[in-house]
């Protein structure tokens, strides 16, 4: 069942830009004192031993495996984005080593195939995946009775923000709230792509209602944890948020009485999302397929040789999502 | 469309045991300066008018109407129980008068017909029509994934939290939240029903996991503000919470960040829940005539004829449901 990648793609490195990187979740595999980086990847079989893949085959792995304890009910299901966190080891994230290398194995079952098109683009793969699975929540959150969003509001305009944003606005007024100053081109192709761009700085989420519109659909990416709270606000009748970051403890203070009361009497709902699985992966593909090149062209705006790989860890004003490269697909 | 029915049957007052009755929310029609109660209510067809109704046939009404300002896309699909406050009023409630009297009148199309059997406990139809509701968000809420609930926790043993102690107890653990000293008529039922009654005051509802186990499902009925985010801890990995709740405003502080986390790196979810419609009112009935018949008998505590209605007022120890008679069926 095992197989050897030739990884002659990309390992990407996301770059929120509404979160410090503070290395305070995910770690080592145990009696390791490094991990190798890369969750976000695409690569070529280059063995495909006892599996149905064939040599020459574009690859995109999911993340989690099972944990030192072996599979367990979510991976014999093939639900393991449902899997809680000590049920679970995640690849380039926490216990696992990454796909940041010239080879990787893999299971048969934890490999994605990747239309010979997007080969090149094949690491946004699990990102948009994360969408997928975000949006296939909050959707079956609203599916027993009649729903048609009209209006999204995403928060952040980190790499997964803006990837998101161009992933709903066919067919979806969508928002899009970050806190840059312009000339800024994540602010640049929010507006290409037909969106609004809301600064934070100007209208706080829970006034968003009042200054553009309320949404139906909002998908916090920023990990700041007082947006997942706002968002009760920031919602539309019958609306859902689903909530993607992970912030560290923070005490603040709400109006939990008036926030409740919010959610129950407009039968909103707020769910959480982590993770992903194969038919996230292979909806993330669809999705990314309809996709102007443009937007491609915009949004990698760097690709470094891995040899070269600390450049790959400089930030600028213009850094939206940075690829690691490999070899040639 | 109008009908008038001989109202022969039941109106019940609603005796929520953690939450003083502060007549914060609803009111009057527009220009009364009164509203007659009555939500829960069973009744008899007197006058079926142009309806394919009969004389004679029991049935029970759902609480919303159309707003002053006229139906509206909520009404005309049939999915009022989904209107946000504006578009919609509440008879008993909200800005329409209820249903405790002698005759009420209704569109036949927000008339439930109840099966004989029933009658005599038809006003028990709504309350259990609102939790049918809420499960229905629930459990769509999970249904993107193999999600096979085991363990419920209700939040709140008054008439509401019991009710749905009952309608649950038939293939899930169930816990239920109070802070009542024994001995009490509602931990008799609580345990009777083979549940399990939690006090609050020593066990909150963030430590239940520790204590007892987590919750795949937390239905919140104690409009106590505390709890819908407490119920974040309360929950087993991919769980959720129905709130139905509507609290007055209360600002406390939470630990924000951790709570965000918890939602996503757990996939949990929390769902409000208002009103319920029809279908909701035919699953109700149900459900209603799979309970065990002591269980009506020890949970309505008080039969009230109109006439001296002031003694449905009162309040005791033991009181759990009192209804108000206005004929026999």
């Amino acid at each position: 069942m095992r197989e050897r990648n030739r990884h002659r793609g990309r390992c990407e490195r996301a770059q929120p830009q509404d979160r410090p990187e503070t290395g305070a979740s995910g770690g080592s595999p145990a009696d390791e004192d490094f991990l190798t980086l890369g969750h976000e990847a695409v690569g070529v079989v280059e063995d495909p031993g006892d599996t149905d893949f064939e040599r020459g085959d574009v690859v995109t792995p999911t993340v989690r495996r099972p944990p030192p304890t072996g599979p367990n009910e979510y991976f014999e299901r093939g639900g393991a984005d449902m899997a809680p966190p000590e049920a679970t080891v995640e690849r380039g994230i926490d216990r696992a080593h990454g796909f940041m290398s010239e080879y990787f194995t893999s299971p048969a079952e934890f490999l994605v195939p990747v239309p010979e098109e997007l080969a090149e683009l094949g690491f946004l793969i699990e990102p948009a995946s994360i969408t997928e699975k975000a949006l296939e929540l909050a959707e079956a959150s609203r599916s027993s009775f009649a729903w048609d969003p009209e209006t999204a509001l995403v928060l952040g305009n980190g790499s997964l923000g803006i990837l998101t944003v161009a992933m709903l606005v066919d067919g979806m007024e969508v928002y899009c709230l970050g806190r840059r100053d312009r000339p800024d081109p994540t602010i640049d192709i929010v507006e290409k792509l037909g969106a609004t761009y809301v600064d934070s700085r100007e209208t706080p989420v829970d006034e968003i209602p009042d200054v553009h519109e309320p949404a139906d659909l909002i998908y916090e990416a920023t990990g700041y944890a007082k947006h997942a709270f706002q968002s009760i606000d920031a919602l539309a009748p019958n609306g859902v948020a689903a909530l993607l970051g992970v912030p560290e403890a923070w005490n603040f203070e709400i109006d939990g009485g008036r926030l409740h009361g919010e959610l129950v009497l407009k039968n909103k709902a707020l769910v959480g999302s982590v993770n992903s699985g194969p038919r996230h992966f292979r909806a993330g593909i669809e999705r990314l397929q309809s996709l102007p090149s443009w937007f491609f062209e915009d949004y990698l705006t760097r690709v470094v040789h891995y040899e070269s790989f600390e450049e790959a860890f400089e930030r600028s004003e213009t850094t939206i999502k940075t690829a690691v490269a490999f070899d040639s697909l």
